[in-house]
Parts: structure tokens; sequence; C-alpha cells
């Protein structure tokens, strides 16, 4: 029989006990598929005496999380506790200086310290995987670092965060309000309690910034990603948008432009027949579009203990077998400081939605006011008030007006929309979703 | 600068020569991803003298494909040459036997000799990938083998077939006839001269014996899958199928049943909302459904010269990386050999149109060769002539009855109709459709 692989596991919330049941559960067929087995020797967690359902006992007990990843009797260090800051980092740090290769599904302290750890881990010759840090399930880090290398990638977007997912789906299909949604989904367990981090982007934003280093050869650089969130999304914009032949979905996007890379997470407007577009609920999808390949789309479960563990046994699995990629594909000091394309330059098509007053010249104000930023319209639409309801008969209501624009500038849009606020002829602010095409 | 890695390229079709360029163009960052250069040093191929738009005198020319694969300057041998013949079989097996890792793209070696192949590249320790032999640019071999390791594999389905995917697309988007689709297919360059391997399912057939033995652990086995091709569909299937709320696809399915592994290939009604029912045109897609992920979907270009090379590209950068798994997930004398559960005891749906003859007592005696069987019925739709056009109103013309049945058996259905058959109360023959629940 082969050495068996020595894990030493950190964290034992839903992800960790779920890793404890997978590697039970598969015994047999990772040691066929790795060569050698994979065993949990040891481990460490805020509680010893939580109940949750699975058999410590048989584990060595470690109190402290960076005692644990300095032990001796481990190869692997797996580091399930979250949060970019220590204990996590100095465990993850110390494991690595120690020359064990570590597993994480840490999204925050890869966003944060990943070029860091890389370096390191590089430096010991030791392997710092990462599948469970970004779609959980899917796996999206083992394509960019291996499946895609004959590949020049232009772009890589995604649905990344479940919880956004399911808020606009169901706004969609039953035409609810973002707060009802959002009031559902924490019932359900899909939200947080604060649900901030996920609703307006940010959890997209971390999970966006190490696609793009493994996409585009960059260091990770999550201060250059423009985030905007969901919750201004309102139930028009989902029926305007499937009466115009979109979706809209909360995406994290990297791009390759003239201007250097552009990452932004924000709603979006995609054609309704792409594969992104019939991601529904939990589920989130990556779609890389690449010179060789075109298109490639992954779609699976993002969140999840047994999906995440899935991932972080893969990735334990890897190591078993002795294989060792650079954590963002190539040598972190060859990864490149990337030239940030500011958002105000970002071009595409617009989705805007104004509530024109509803007097003489609203229309041709507002017409004006794009064409003086050199911003074509391609359709435009107008519905007077009993068409969209709930408008009072005896008061002249503000019209909605919605602009489907040609690729134009955020800049431009910015300008004239400011000035169209300016000549009071709209009520409220502008609505406005990007439109991203296939 | 660290070793090349040195490759012997088999084969200078549009693959061949899509890998020459892709190498060429990814260079540095090949380099930086393996840790090393990859380099095209000596090729075969039938004629030397074609002129594939790429430069072929910086490489040694060598003429019998066995004496490439055993030259001694080549560290890789890349087959592209096809056929699960020789020179095919002989230069792999020559590749292999000399100590040099193979990659290959020919699901049709592998289909037929594939354990043994593996076996002989575990005895040298050398790596034999295939990534390109199944649906070409998605990463699915690599998922199985490596990224769902943690998983227990239930199913897997897919898409294998773009020129069967175009036709089935067109024929539900234009409501054309299958044979105009065909000549269509072919006069774009979707469908060969001798379509027969593509639309009888056979090419699916083979990429789906190689998928089985990635998720379930066992012998590559083609001969026990059970094949049916796509020339039987007519455009009312499509229509009747989209009323019901399915479409149509050819599919490939492995399942694990309680009677052994079901492997079978045939028109397949899958619900429309499912990822793999948004799938048209040339595009492939595979669906894994495991205890951990739940269900994974990976999209994308299932032919065509670049996105294959993509493939063979990545495997060849997988062993420059030193990177060594067994062929089939595990070593080829830990592969089961799969009891086979027979066809007629396959379990599920069905989707039955019948042409009943418009006299009294046709779909009473239809319903009672289905009760006799133990067939229950979900949905029946009867058509009287003129609804669906064409009939001739002098003429008492047969009745189209649709019948959707529950989870029944191949054999009672097979039964069953064969009774209604011998009453005489049909015309013509009955369409069945398995129908795929996810």
């Amino acid at each position: 029989m082969a050495t068996p692989l020595k894990v030493g596991l950190a964290g034992l919330g839903t992800v960790g006990a779920s890793v404890v049941r997978l590697i039970d559960q598969q015994r047999a067929a990772l040691t066929l598929s790795c060569g050698r087995p994979i065993e949990i020797v040891a481990a460490t967690a805020r509680s010893r005496a939580k109940n949750r359902g699975i058999e410590l006992k048989r584990f060595r007990w470690v109190d402290d999380p960076v005692a644990l990843a300095r032990a001796d009797d481990i190869d692997v260090f797996v580091e399930l506790m979250g949060g970019a800051g220590d204990p996590a980092k100095a465990a993850v740090e110390a494991a690595l200086a120690c020359g064990k290769s570590v597993v994480t599904a840490n999204k925050a302290l890869l966003a944060k310290h990943g070029v860091k750890l890389a370096a390191l881990a590089e430096r010991k010759h030791v392997a710092l995987n990462f599948e469970a840090a970004v779609a959980a399930g899917i796996p999206i880090v083992k394509t960019l670092r291996e499946g895609l290398v004959g590949n020049r990638l232009e772009r890589i977007y995604g649905i990344l965060n479940g919880t956004c997912n399911y808020i606009l789906t169901r706004m969609e299909q039953e035409g609810l309000s973002f707060a009802d949604c959002l009031a559902d989904a924490q019932r359900l367990g899909y939200a947080e309690a604060d649900p901030t981090f996920d609703i307006e982007g940010h959890d997209t934003a971390q999970k966006l910034s190490i696609l793009a280093s493994l996409a585009f050869g960059t260091r990770v650089d999550p201060g250059s990603i423009y985030v905007e969130g969901i919750s201004s999304i309102a139930p028009e914009d989902l029926s305007w948008a499937a009466e115009l032949g979109y979706r809209v979905k909360l995406l994290g996007v990297a791009v390759k432009t003239a201007k250097g890379i552009e990452q932004r997470v924000h709603p979006t407007m995609v054609p309704k027949d792409t594969a992104i577009a019939q991601v529904m609920g939990v589920t989130n999808a990556v779609t890389v579009d690449a010179d060789a390949v075109h298109a490639i789309t992954l779609v699976g479960p993002g969140a999840g203990g047994m999906a995440t563990a899935s991932a972080v046994v893969a990735d334990i699995g890897d190591i078993a077998r002795g294989v060792r990629t650079a954590p963002f594909g190539r040598a972190s000091d060859k990864l490149a400081w990337s030239r940030k394309a500011p958002m105000q330059r970002h071009e595409g098509g617009y989705y805007i939605r104004l509530l024109a007053r509803d007097r003489p010249g609203s229309a041709a104000t507002i017409a004006r006011r794009l064409a003086q930023q050199g911003i074509s319209i391609e359709s435009i639409v107008q519905r007077h008030a009993g068409t969209q309801g709930g408008a009072d008969p005896g008061k002249a209501a503000p019209v909605p007006v919605i602009l489907i624009t040609y690729a134009t500038t955020e800049d431009a849009v910015r300008r004239a929309l400011a000035a169209v606020r300016r000549d009071r002829v709209i009520s409220g602010a502008p609505q406005v979703i990007r439109i991203e095409k296939n």
C-alpha cells in the first residue's frame, strides 16, 4: 500500500464536515484515482463539542489552527475557516512556510493576499489549491489553470453569487419586489441575515478577482473592480428586459480591452438565448471566451456544503497524485500588473429606464441630450399611464420611457443623464443597466 | 531555461495544423504555465506537399508514423490520424512501448483498444491523454478524471454530436424535414458525405463509451451500448415536444441502475428548461449527475480544428508539467467489468405518436393494450384531421394520437405497441421517443 496523504483540517462548518463525509465515502475510489489513500489525521475548529453528525474522535484534535498547520504529522493543510485575516491567514502562511501544501476555499484571503501566498507556495515547492473558492462545485479554476492553456482568453463572465441569482429569478418569474424576494431568500437560508456582502456584489467581486488573475495572468486586484449590486433592480426592469429579449443577471465580468483589463460587477442584461441567461435560482455559471474554443460555459452549484467539499476533495486529490501547478497559472513573479481600464471608458449597450414628465418636449429634450453625447438609440418604448398600471388618472403621471442604446461609453451615458436630470424633464433617478452581448 | 518538451506530431489535417498554430501562438504563455517550453520537433502526415498554411520546414519530416512514434528526439507522440486500426494503433502502441507519453484525439481507437493502451501506458509510467476525443473543446475528461473524484457519479449524459444537434435544431426552429436539414448540413460542412456514422448515433456511442468508463470506473465497452439515430425523427415530433414542454436531442446516456450500467444513444425528450435543452446548433454539452455536486453541465464546441486543438494542447501541457493520471481515472486492471443493463429493462417515461385509424374503438383498443402492460398515461392528445393539416377531407384520415407515459419499461412499451399493431387499429409504425428527466 502506498503512503497515505495525511490531511489536517481546519474548520468544521458545513463544508468541513462535508469534506470528512466525502473522504470517508469515497475512500476506495480516491485511493484508486490518486494511487494512495487520503486520510484526515488531525482537525481544529472553534468548538470541539458541537454535534456535526460526524465522528471526530478518530482525528487528533488541535486547538490552535497555526499549530495544526505546522504539525509534523500532516502533509496538507486544508483551510476552511474563512476570512481574509487571522487565524486563516496566519495558519495558511505557517503551513506553506513549513513546506506543506494548502487547500483552501477562502476567496477573501485569496483576493487580498493571493499573490503573496502563491509566491510562498512556489518558494517552498508546494501546492496552493483553491477550486472551492470560486463557484464551489464548478471546476472553473482547474479549467482555467490547465484546461485552456492553449487559448488566449478574451473575456470571462459569470453568475458567481447564488443569492443574487435566486432573488432575480424569483423577481422575474413572480413579479415580486426585491425586498420580498430577499426576505424569502433569508427565510430559506439562501441569504445571510446581513445580506450586503452578497447583494451589493462584493462576494462576486472577490471571486471575479481570482478568475481574472487566472484568465489573464495578472495579479489579483479586487480593488480595481467596479462594483454595483442588485438592490436597485425593480420588477419592471425584469419585465422590460423580457419584452426586449433579455434577462437581468448579476454578472462578474473581466474583459481584455485596448485600454487594459476591465473588471466589473453589476446587474447585466444578457440575451435570453445565451447559456448564461438560462441559469436560474441559486445555480452558478461561468462563460469563458477564448480564441481557440470560442466559448465554453460551465454550470453548476455555486454553494452548499457538499458541492464545495467536492472541489476541496478534488484539490486534495491532485496533491495526492503529486500534481503541482502554479496557483494562479504561472509563477507569481510572472503575473502582470494589469492596466486597469476605468469604468468611465467602458463601452457597450445600455438599457435606460426614465420616468418622463408628461408634458410637451420631454421626449425631445431626452433625445437631444443623448444625441449631444453621440449616443445612438437602438430602440425606444414609451407607454402612457394605464399600460403599466397604478397611475392616478386625474393627474398627468410621469411616463416610463425605455431606451436601448447602441454601443456607447459609460461616460457618455453618465453625462447625458446628468444633463437630462438638470433639465428637470424626468421624475426620480434614471435606471441604467449595462448590456453584455455574447 | 528548463528543458523543452519535445513533441512528435502525427496527422496534419485541420486539427493537426491547428495544434501547430496554437503552440506557436501560445509559446510564451505555455512556457509560463508549464514551467518549460513545448516544441514540435518532428511531424508526419499522408502528404508532405499539401499546403496547410503552416511552415513545416522547421520540423523533421518522418514518413512512417511508427518510426516517428519511436524517434529518440521526441518525448510525446501526438496522434491525430484517426481510425481504430493501423497506422494509428501501431504508432500509439510503439510510442507507449518506447516509454513516450501519448496524446490522442482518436475516439475510435480508444473505444476499441482504450483499456489495452491504458495498461501499456501504466506499465511504462507514461501518460495517455485524450481530452480531445470527446466533445473537443469541453474539458470533460479532465473534469471526470480529476475534478469530480470526491463524487459518486450517478449519470452522465450529453449532446456529443454537433451534426445531429444542428439538424434537430433546424428541424425544430424551421419546421423542416430531416432530409432537408441533413442536405443543408452537408452543404455547410457540418455533415460528412456519408453521414451514417453521425446521424445513426455511432459517433455519439464511441464518445459515450469513453465517458462511461471515466464516470463509473468500468472498462470501455462500446458493444454494450443501445444505439438509435435521428433519421426517423419527423418535424411533428419536434412540434409535439414543444407543445408538451420538451425538446428532442440526440443524447448519449450512461446511468447506474440497480441492474447494472445502462448505456444508450437515442433521440431523447428533455424538459425545455434544462441546461441541456438550451444547447442549440453544433454546440455540445455534457451533464454529470453526482452525489456531491448534484449536477454540473459543461457547454462548448464539440468539433472544429481550433477547439479540438485546444484540448490537445492542454493534454500536452499536463505532460510538460509532469502530471500523469491513470488514463481512465484508475489503474486499468482496477477498471470493473460492468454489468450491462439490457435495454428491454430500461425504465422511464415515453412519448408515443401513433396514427390511429378513424373508426370506433381504436382509442379504446390502444388504451387497453397499454393498460395490459401496466403502462400509465400521463397525458394524451388526439387531433382530428385538419388540425395538423394535409388530410384529404373526403376520406376518414388516420388521427394522430400522442401519448406521454409515466415511468414504465422499454419491454412493456414494445409489447404494448406490438399488440396495437396486431390489432390493426393504427396506420404505419408507431414513433417512440424516450424521455429523460433531470
